[in-house]
């Protein structure tokens, strides 16, 4: 299993390089009965499209899905769900000049070393646009929680030193940079606009939040629920920090601080406050999961940098063309995506964890 | 797959609970031919063991391992290697106190939501005593590793406020809170006294580095060398956090701050710098692999708690009996054991990325 | 993976050689609350125990099986299910006359060549008692199943020339051979020890039939219930073919004779006949699933044989000791094993099928 | 995983309905550096194209197959190859006869009792037309095969009661049967003729032989080499045998008649005889590997038969329109694929065997 496979249950297998003839992902598992259209998946898609903002890059791709099998008569057939997105502009400018360069902060490297082999146009596999499929995928998921009554929400919580300082949920789609905050979005971009003048990036953390979770769900030891999601979002580029509820800040806390207490509220057992995030012992505890994500700043820079290439001769480069100057908005998107599919193929597992429940299931059948 | 299984072609398997019979793990995937005896499981094992120091528990046993397969002559035979360590101090202590009660900041309530029956002696298959099946495996990977050049070194970062601020590798197996800087230890042992007298615990954060690591391991997309890792690493008792190279640090820099140049070094192209910790797009780039993992304060505190039981009650509950006041220390032997079990894996997996090396391979035997 | 792991939900990991410590299994993806003790365990494993007939190996084995993990007052924990059985009778008699031969029909080149690194202490992990995990396995498996009114028992259907005629499920256990007829059973045996008297061994066929079943278990393409029988059973040593419904007699029939009609019976459809064996398109039409399976004769035969060994010199061998002069009637148990852990894996995955199953399994919770 | 991956090393996932826009498939760890263009794909994929000889169905399908990703200057870049082939024909014929009734011997009755909906559009997922994806993979696999020096060939060894009687390989395209024997295709053409008049269909069986497999390849205990490909090809429609080397025959020797002797060739130890089928085991033994699967009569014909529907009536049905009497031949070439996969990703896993080949691989790059 190469890694373009995810999910135990719900499983997605993506597809697709950066200037391919298309990218998109087969989905299995996913249950039949299910009302599901195009439009469903193309709303989620249209969130990450390029060139919808100064602060992203001007790449002309309308980002259409198409439904290849799995969907009939508006339902799901229980069968994989194939979906396509043709790329349209991806005709090969000038590559000479990075061809065999290594450039500084992306997979270039790796690729060259793992493979001896690989694709130089815009990143090939190794690209932002490679998320694509995971999106469609994540549309669906997203649309199966939302029938059993959970959310999933994410947004920008930060983007260089700027953090957002209050939360209007119908905020985030009201800046280009998704932050539920519409101070914090204006004092970003002046940020943003001052990182492009001196020919720089900046990076940032999305925030997510799941919540009409039930208790109980994921699977102790090794598939924690969290553990699960981290492996989801750290799989995202440029992730390079994950953590929840108090997460690195638990490490100062004493015990006393950081221990959730327990109440009865009607005929359930909730907890007083969160500072677990949601998840205790790899297990949903029925409050609202709540995790973070750093992003690094976006590599590719129009500032001169020192590299080497695969002749091995050192050299500078200077990367041209307009690039995103922060990639975060953009992986809102994504991470509420890999956020869903996880949640969803945990749910499913979940299923499985009781004799009695498995009982009651083959009952009804009879 | 109910999440005690881990890797993919170096399959390991736990088992057992924290008062029951055995504790134990099977590994599958294990490649034939290597020296492996008692001796290389037992010197990781003990390392984990309780008892050794004022700041673990003190139950007592010995932690003593039994390969009941796998290995013959002294070698390993490519077959499973199941590994068992029986319990010895499992006698049945008074429970009823907390028998039916959800302890604040542990697994108890999700377990019983999820299964609606649990094993209530010390927190059963939620108990840190889980972790023996890991570091028995970890044993394995880490010789396995050590025979290809490679090395995997955890010790404590931090303690609550206390942070080391110098690296002496020597150091770390000289105190007993694993830190590579004697002073830090100090003060991180009045730190914990403090915490002590007071009722109280402590977290704490674990660094480990991987050094030998070639270029080129890791699988893109979703199964990133980084993604393996943070799952692994998360699916420890009490992380709340995981990071990698400057990690949330990244998020407050430049794109020119963090991206790290490359340079020649004899044949080889090699980082001028290290910010991204050893790996770039998922993929190992030659350097050390640095990661962070930040631990919560242990739940088990003698305070009084607020909290609720089965019963739908709301009460008040003392932990009593010693608990360590802190799990960071005992931790490290777990954090490099899931790192040598992922990083192996990994290593394995990368041999199939190329069909030249398929071909040489089979070349060999004709 | 490799290769002694099984199942995607009810997930089985065996372990042991034949001369070594200790033979075993852990299970994982034991639905909690399940009862569960020792002796529904041995009284499965002890229909494979040798020594309780003329025509077993005389091998002195207890076969005592010790439950390790996942039970508690008497009930599955939904945590995996470690079992062990620990040989007596291992004392290393002499190899030195097969210790690198390659004894015809046998793994021993195979592993020879695989590993470069064998035991050959009667074949190792290739021997017959690698089952020793599987039928623990099964035990569960077949318990969990007759709890949802599933039941599944296999025979010997032939040995050598002799088939059954009749069926009658009480006589199965009455002789030696488990045979549902007494006169097969009783030419069966005179067959035989004429066998024996010629220092040959036999072969035979294995059917097994699995009642109760639902229809709509087993998932379509690749993992059709039939499929995964087929490797469940072909993973059993020595078996040479496997057929359900009329199989391979199938090839010789007309569309017009081998079709089932449906009818309506009650509120329900079944089909007119069973052709199929149980199983359309991969998937269970609720009709009793019917399989076969041929064993190949025991490899094991004190006869004069030509062969050669590691040093690449040629030789002629004859296998002292005393063999099953067949192994069909020990491999009944083996057989029903595996298809109930087939059998039990599909139905759980079978769960996942619907959004409306899974929103109702939600709801209850709610 | 809802049945439609397949692969442990080389992943394939399958997709797309009978009537549906497209089907098709996506390859995970397909090894980087391999050429492979469109031509290489689509001369498999032709050899399964529907309308090609009396015997097939005369659905017009160009059966156009185009690559989406994964290859690079006509060498694969290791990231997954996607391939697609658009439904041409499948405006919607009138399918209300059939729309809600459970046809004979099809998946139709199976597939409603599990997801309560299904394409009803020429038998959905369950059709023949699903294997598409499975030769576009199997092509790859093929070449990658050749590349080793390992060769896969199937052909039809029986329709109804004709058998070949000799083997000519260059006769196998030479006639509309797939048969290895002119004379034998000439009977079998005489009998379909016969069994088409009647309205009626015929089964057959495929022999499969892989030569030039090296000796060793193979994981022992559940994934034998034999019992992946149990389950490849039993996965595949209207499978109901599958049988290796002597197979059900084997049944009925003695162990002095079906063991292989060994002797030595050169350097090398080989068996005397192949009784085995090149597989001792689970593991390859170096000779050819041979094995054979049973095919049922094709289902659709057009004698009326008794069946009911969703509503619960019972009803007499004739199927109409032109199906294949036999679907054997066009099984020729996804038997052939299935073995292929399967042999090629056994060689992969294999690579992971002994300490000693990882350690040369690692050192390769050093």
């Amino acid at each position: 299993m190469a890694g373009s496979c995810f999910g135990k249950q719900f499983r997605v297998s993506t597809f697709g390089e950066s200037h391919g003839k298309a990218l998109g992902v087969v989905v299995d598992g996913v249950p039949a009965g299910m009302d599901l259209c195009e439009e469903d998946i193309q709303s989620m898609l249209s969130r990450r499209k390029p060139g919808q903002s100064l602060y992203t890059t001007k790449r002309d791709e309308p980002d259409k899905v198409e439904i290849l099998s799995g969907v009939f008569e508006g339902k799901t057939l229980g069968t994989p769900i194939a979906m396509v997105v043709y790329n349209k502009d991806q005709k090969s400018k000038d590559y000479s000049a990075i061809k065999d360069v290594f450039r500084p902060g992306h997979a270039d490297f790796g690729f060259y070393e793992k493979y001896g082999f690989r694709d130089y146009r815009g990143g090939g596999r190794s690209s932002g646009r490679e998320t694509v499929g995971r999106v469609c995928a994540g549309a669906i998921a997203k649309k199966a929680l939302a029938f059993l009554g959970i959310d999933v929400c994410a947004y920008v919580k930060s983007i260089g030193p700027v953090s957002v300082a209050s939360f209007d949920r119908e905020e985030i789609f009201k800046n280009p940079l998704f932050m539920p905050d519409a101070d914090a979005s204006k004092k970003a971009e002046t940020y943003l606009n001052a990182c492009m003048e001196e020919k720089d990036s900046a990076g940032g953390v999305v925030e997510c939040v799941i919540s009409g979770m039930p208790a109980g769900v994921g699977e102790p030891v090794f598939d924690k629920l969290d553990a699960r999601l981290a492996q989801a979002v750290f799989s995202i580029g440029a992730v390079k920090g994950f953590e929840i509820g108090e997460g690195f800040g638990a490490a100062l806390l004493r015990g006393s601080e950081n221990n959730d207490g327990f109440k009865v509220c009607g005929d359930k057992v909730v907890k007083e406050t969160n500072h677990a995030g949601g998840i205790l012992g790899g297990i949903s505890d029925g409050d609202d999961i709540v995790f973070r994500a750093a992003f690094k700043p976006t590599p590719s820079i129009a500032q001169k940098q020192h590299t080497a290439n695969e002749a091995l001769e050192e050299l500078d480069i200077e990367i041209t063309g307009r690039h995103d100057p922060v990639i975060v908005p953009r992986a809102v998107v994504v991470v509420e995506s890999m956020a869903a599919i996880t949640i969803f193929d945990a749910l499913l597992e979940n299923m499985l964890s009781g004799i009695d429940g498995i009982a009651d299931f083959y009952k009804k059948d009879k």
